[in-house]
């Protein structure tokens, strides 16, 4: 996985995939986690490998905050330390689980793949609404046979919208045209104004015949695959552009993560809602379209990994276009992350190495 | 693939797999094709790759005659010119769907996988009474997980009809005879002689109880895996050898082709008849007792294959035998094919190297 | 399969898996075999591929006590040698079948991979009550996506007991303390008294509510992964340890062999059985339990295999117990095997090499 930087934060599940009793097996960057919950409601996530026989652990079994390996039975508790070896009175100081940070922040559980001395709460992305109250939002998970960077490919970079949805998103020609784009921190804005356009298909049946909007589309994506949505949409010519308040009136709101599981495979987690003041028929009729357009996504996306694996010798791309500007610029964005990582580790004195 | 050669042509499908509306998924020799048929009737065979994000074209649009990308619209032309990128006005010289040489003769589709300004149409080998209005003719299709030239090898021997086909085409003895074997251009040409034998399983129904015939076969085999095998009965002893005129009162007829798919995957296109002359009833049988024995031989030859991948440090053969002469003589005709390409592929001007 | 010795006994197969008509293609130790009986009620073992085109033997054809391969028609003796081939008058003295020493003992069918001049029927270990009349035995099989050695590990460390086997054979704390333990010439002998204890649940229901005994076990394991287990019960504190006669009264005997089938897979044969005088009742307990608990065993040790392929780089244990100790003797034991077999072969004129 050394095209992705790994200390940062990354979405390994919803918050609500982990239970009380289970232990769930999940790998992002090639890391195979046992995540489980403490009777604080923290998320332990320990690395999925016992260290006496390498058994995962998530065959384990629960014993209140501490987890016990199916096999022989050590006891770990959530800082991985040995509490138990069954028929031994010493527990030698290798007898530990290796733990990762976890942290579930407003339904997202973000886990720290890199270096834990590094880690830093403070950098979890901000892309909570999930229990924002003036909001009724709903989560989706699909699962990808996919390098997640071609993933990225596709959300950054929209003129797909009018070939691969068009009979859910149904984006038009516009969707081709070059976005307000603006580099930030570690990623892009793009701004989209379509002004008089017809009701995308999923929306039409909500809306007069013949009827005509404006649509103001905010997007914005950060590396390591972050990315919120925010589109308004009013009768066509009601009001200028910037009447179109986009934070008071969202007419939706998508936040998505896009995780690598391994390399050829990835966990694409979103979020999608509309404000509590629009009917729950709408908000059926949103998922809905959604999820048939990221169906629609996969079906290519695989189509092209599939390709790309079968014939490993060929560059990805023959031949350049304008629209791949943010999807080049962003891989430079994830190895220059991940160059930097490595550069830091190596300069570091081997003491400080972490194991 | 480097044991076949390249620039030759080879059966890709059967023209009636190639519709109106949809692109054809089909690799020959590792090249995956994207099989479409335009208004003029003709066959277009694209690379199945974009040159823009490497997504299938197969996942594509038909537009007229034309081929839109599915993923970002690119709409290339039959000779594989882009016509128009969406969302960009300048098409860069690099915007370019490869394409292969591709022709429907007869309900046959070939297509020359090599360099394009060495085909030659006149090269395409004449197997082709699908069309013969005396006769009625049936297709079928067999996918072999198996080097095409294990089929070869089964279709150049066969001692093996009386083991492999008892309860079919129930070869007796006789078939393990040395045929008369001559060489051709590049291959060759069987005839066999089988005179007062019990009909075949497959056609016994057909004839009274006890019935003796005298059987006449010719059988002709050329690389890169092309045949015709041309049958002809008569009542025993009712007249000499030169009586059965093969070519005019032909018993049946098939002509086939093996296509290598990838190195250890192949095509086994088949076609089989009788003449119009014949009841229905017959050529159903016919084409059911073969149906049945050409599974027969998959089985086989599958099996052989999975022991080859499953010990490959092994040589295929500890014992020789009398049987195994064309066999091995074809393996060299298609070797000494595929090193004359690359020999003149190597002494030619790099200037002029094909993409 | 450099990690195991070849010149010695595996088990291929149960006795009743190879009947009078078919011909079994079995695997062990990476040798594909074809196991067939003839008149004599003795068994054949072939290398399953035929010398000829390497088409397994097994899709061959029964001749009375001869083997032909179904492709064409080479038939072979008992001992390999070519009886016939189909059209050729002389048989090459390379037309042999590869044959294995094989030897059905008591329904136990054994086979010696290695050099077939070293072969020693008085090697096959004695584990054979199967057919002795004072007891009621029957068979089972698993089969392991799972090195045979992690299947040795578990037989070799009990202290899983009470972790993997909770519910069946629900072996309490006391199968994590040390057990008496003593080598044998080529592996270990276990025993263990544990007084005044509850009945494990597959038995619970043969005894009074809160019954207590005395339970004496006595374990056999020798490489290259053969063992015996017997188990007396009796009534707590009726008498003196001694006085269980675990040869005269044995509660219940099981035998077992495991043989590596590849590097990742095995076969795990095993026997259990009560004495004619328990009840059959008893008996049909007993194999349920039995098979429950080996399911158990099988689903962590495939779970362990699977994480060890899907992160090769790590060692096995990061730490080690003190349990592990007759686990690492026994992997010492068949590499010490091995290495002494490779040895002797290297240091033997070459002139006397078996092929």
């Amino acid at each position: 996985m050394g095209d992705f930087p790994e200390n940062c934060w990354y979405v390994a599940a919803w918050s609500n995939e982990i239970d009380d009793i289970s232990v769930l097996d999940r790998t992002i960057l090639g890391h195979r986690l046992a995540l489980f919950r403490i009777s604080t409601g923290e998320i332990v996530a320990f690395r999925n490998r016992c260290p006496h026989r390498s058994v995962p652990l998530s065959c384990g079994i629960r014993e209140n905050d501490n987890l016990r390996c199916g096999y022989h039975g050590m006891l770990f508790d959530p800082q991985g330390q040995c509490l138990e070896i069954p028929g031994q009175d010493l527990i030698p100081p290798t007898a530990r689980a290796t733990t990762y940070p976890a942290i579930d922040r407003a339904g997202w559980v973000w886990v720290w793949p890199g270096d834990p001395k590094l880690m830093d709460e403070t950098l979890i992305p901000d892309i909570n609404p999930l229990g924002d109250p003036s909001f009724q939002m709903r989560t989706g998970y699909l699962h990808y046979a996919a390098d997640a960077r071609l993933i990225h490919d596709n959300l950054l970079d929209f003129s797909h919208l009018q070939f691969v949805h068009r009979n859910t998103f149904g984006g038009g020609a516009d969707w081709s045209c070059k976005p307000d784009m603006s580099r930030r921190d570690k990623g892009f804005r793009f701004e989209r104004w379509f002004p008089d356009i017809p009701p995308p298909p999923i929306f039409r049946s909500a809306f007069p015949e013949n009827a005509r909007m404006d649509l103001l589309n905010i997007y914005e994506f950060d590396a390591p695959g972050i990315l919120t949505v925010r589109t308004a949409m009013q009768p066509a010519g009601e009001a200028p552009r910037k009447a179109i308040a986009i934070d008071d009136a969202l007419g939706n709101f998508s936040a998505q993560a896009v995780t690598p599981e391994t390399a050829n495979t990835a966990h694409y987690f979103f979020s999608i809602g509309l404000p509590r003041s629009e009917p729950e028929a709408s908000l059926e009729q949103l998922l809905g379209g959604t999820l048939a357009a990221f169906k629609e996504d996969r079906t290519i996306i695989e189509a092209q990994q599939e390709l790309l694996l079968k014939e490993p010798d060929e560059p990805i791309a023959r031949t350049a276009l304008e629209a791949d500007a943010a999807i080049n610029q962003m891989r430079g964005i994830l190895r220059q992350m991940a160059r930097s990582e490595r550069n830091a580790q190596s300069n570091r004195p081997s003491g400080a190495t972490p194991n």
